[in-house]
C-alpha cells in the first residue's frame, strides 16, 4: 500500500475508495468451508445456572443454535457487500466453560466465494442470543474473541488461525 | 437459584425451561435508550490503511455505519425472543485507534421494552462489516469486547457499565 | 350478499373487488389477544420417537417453538394485507398426543387491530417445522385443523370457537 | 429406533438430539419437484361469495397466489433447518369446491436437496391468505389436510401419496 | 447552505456529513398521510394488451398492487435511514392511459414521522412489477415521473405538489 | 395478440391470465448481465449542495450505493414473480449532473435467467435513497427515466437500448 493507492489490497473498494461487491462471475463453484469461534463471558453464577439449565432441558442453547443457523443463511442481507450463497451445511455448537460459553460455527457451501462471513455472523448472532436469554441475570456479559479459525476451498487455499 | 427452580431469574424461560417472549402488554411506552460498544482488532498496517482510506473518502466506515443502522432495525428477526420495536433513533459511530477500530451504537425507542439488544446487534453487525471490508488485507482480525455500556428508561432504572 | 354487491362483508376487498388493507387509523390501540391451534398427524412410531426424543432433550419442539414465535413477528411480510404490529407477547406450545402433535399459539398486542393472523401463522409455521424435522421418518404427515380458538379485544368483542 | 439411539432416522438431529442442517455438499444438483395440497374449509355462503367474487374479478385468489409464491421463495427463512434454494418454478392454484377451497402448490428446483417444505409452505401461506381475506365473513374457517402429494428427483426416488 | 456548513438543511447528515437517522423520540404520534404517483411508459400495443388483459381478469395489476402494498410495509428495510413505522393503511391503484399505466400509492400511519418514503417505495415497486410482468412483450418500458403529490400531518404541515 | 388469446406473449401469465413464475428448470446456467439507469431530478441548489457534500465526504451517495446493492440482492422478495438468483456482481454508480443525479446499476449472475429486474430495482432503490436523504431540502424531486440499457447472456441474445 502506498499513499498513491490507499485502497490497494482492499478488494471491497475500487480505485476511488467506493464500495463494491467483488465480481465472482469467473470463479468456479467449489466446496468451501469456514469455522469461526467466539465467547460470551458472564458471571460464574450465570454460567452455573446455564449449565444446570442445560441439564434440565432449558432452551437457551437450543434457541441460540437456531438463531445462529438462521443468521448464517441471511448473512448477505446483513453484511452489505456479501454475495448471497446457497449454504449446504451450517452447524453451531457450544461449550460451557468457566466464566464463559464458547460458540463455534462451521459453514459449508459449494459456490463461487467463501463463507467466512457466514460463520462469523452465525457466531455473533448465537452469542447475542445467549446474551438476550441471560440478560435478566447479568447485564455485564461481553461477546468477544470472535474470530475466523479455519477457511478452506477456493483459490486462496487453506487458512488456519494460530491459537 | 436452587436445584428446585433452575430457571429463576431467566425471564426468557418459563418454569419448565421453555423459551418464551416476555409479555410486555401491561407496560407503558416510555423513552428508552441503550448504548453498546465493541472493537475490531486488526494488524497495525490495516488500521493505518483504514485511517488513510477514511481521509481519502473510502467507504469502509460509511458502509459499516449503514449496516449497523439497518441491523438495529431488524434485531427482532435475528434474536428470536426480541420484541419488534419502532426505533426512534439509531446512531453508529467509529473511532480509529491503535490496532483497533472502536464501534459505538446508541439506540432509542418510545416503547414498552428496552433496546439493549438493538444496540448490541448494531455494534456486532457494524464490526462484522468492517471485518468483511478489510478481510482481504487481514484474516486474523477479531471482533471483541462487545458490551452494553448504558441503558436507561423503563422500570429497572439506569444501568451504566463500569470501565 | 347480493349479486349487486358481491364483495359486501369482505373488508379486504373494495367495491370493485380490489385488494385493500383495512384502514385502522381511526381505531384506538387496545389490548388484543388471539389463540390458534392446529395438529400435525403422524405415524404412531414417529409420535413415540418424538415423545422419547423430548424426554432425551431432542431439539424438535424447541426449534418448532422458535420458528413459530419468529413467524408470528413476520406475519405482515407473509400475509399481504396484514398490518405490521408490535407484538407484546407470543407463546407457542405443544402437546404430544396419540398419533399427533398439537400446536397452540397465543399472541398479544396493544395496537389498532387484532392478531388472529399472527396466531394462525405461528401455528402453521411451528407445525411445518415439526414436519420438516420428522420428514425423514414419515413423509405422509399432515398439518391440519388449524383454526382460531379465541380472539378478544377490539370493537368486535370476544370470539370463542365451539369445540 | 431403539431406546439406545432415540434419534436414529431423524436426519435433522445429531446423535445427541441437537438440531442440525443436513450437509448436502456432496450431493449433485438435479431436477427436483414437489407438490403439496391443502384446504380452507368455510361456511357455504362464503364459498359461494368467493365463487361469485372470482367471477367478478375479486382479488382474493390472485392475492393468495402471490402470497404462496413469495412464501415458497422464503421457506428457508421460516423453517429453521431448511437450505436456501434457487427455485426454478413455483405454481399455486386453487379449486373452489363445496364448503372448501383447495390449494395446490408445485415447486421445482435444480439443486442439491428437495423442495417439499417449499411446496408445503406455499400451500399453508396461500391458505392463510384466503383465511385473512375472508375472515370478516367467517371466523370459523379451518386450514387443513395440508400434505405432500408428490416428490421426485434426488436419491430417494419418487414418492406419491395414496389418496 | 454555505461552504462552511455544506450539510445544513440535510437532516440525514450530521455536521460532519455522516449518515444518521433523524431522532423522532420527542415527537408525538399523529395521523400522517402521503400520496405518491408514477408512470410506466410502454408501447401502445402493450398498453392495449394490458387493458384487454384486465378486462379478461389478467393478474398483472392485482400482482402489482400486492407488490406495492408489501413494499410499503418493508420500506425501512430498503431505505437505510427510514424509521420502521406501523402503517395503518396502504392503497395502491392504477389507471391505464395512452401509452402508459399510472400508479398511485396512498399511505397512512399514526406515528412520529411521515410516510412519504413508504408511498414512493410502494409506487416504484408496483411500477417495477408491471415492468416485470410485461417485459416479455416490451423491454423498452420506462418507470418515470415518480413524485410525492401530497403529504399531511406532522409539524411541517401539508404539502401539495403543483401539477 | 388477438382477442382470443389476450395473454399471448406475456410469459408471466398463463392461458387464463393467472400469474405464474416462468419455469427455468430446463435452462442452463450461463453468464448474464444487465445495466439499468435512472435519474433523480432536483432543484439546482440541492444538486450543488450534493456536489459540495460529496467533495466534503458526505455520506449521501455512499448510503445510496449500499441501498442499491442490497436491494438488488433482495429483488425476488420485492418483485413477486422474480426468481431468487445468486448475484455474482452488483455495481451502483452515480453522476452528478445539472439538475439531476444519474444512477447506473450493473448486475451479473451465472444462473438460469436474466438480471434486468435486479438492475432496475437497484436503480430505483438507490434513487429513492437519494430522495430520502435530500428530502429535507426539496420535496419536489422526481425519480424518473428508469430503464434497461443493456442485457446480455441467455437465449434471447443481447439487447441495447437506443439513446
Amino acid at each position: 500500500m502506498t499513499d498513491e493507492d490507499p485502497f490497494a489490497g482492499f478488494t471491497h473498494l475500487d480505485a476511488r475508495g467506493r464500495a463494491q461487491m467483488v465480481d465472482v462471475s469467473a470463479k468456479q463453484p467449489s466446496l468451501r468451508r469456514a469455522v469461526a469461534r467466539g465467547r460470551v463471558t458472564m458471571r460464574p453464577e450465570v454460567v452455573a445456572a446455564l449449565r444446570a439449565g442445560t441439564i434440565s432441558k432449558g432452551d437457551v442453547l437450543a434457541v441460540a443454535r437456531v438463531a445462529g443457523i438462521q443468521a448464517a443463511k441471511r448473512t448477505s442481507e446483513l453484511i452489505p457487500l456479501c454475495h448471497g450463497l446457497a449454504l449446504s451445511s451450517v452447524a453451531v455448537d457450544f461449550e460451557i466453560g468457566d466464566g464463559a460459553v464458547s460458540v463455534e460455527a462451521a459453514v459449508e457451501t459449494v459456490d463461487r466465494t467463501g463463507v467466512e462471513m457466514e460463520a462469523l455472523t452465525a457466531c455473533c448472532v448465537a452469542a447475542l442470543t445467549i446474551y438476550d436469554m441471560c440478560k435478566s441475570r447479568d447485564r455485564s456479559m461481553t461477546v468477544g474473541e470472535v474470530a475466523l479459525w479455519e477457511k478452506s476451498g477456493g483459490r486462496s487455499g487453506t487458512y488456519r488461525r494460530e491459537p
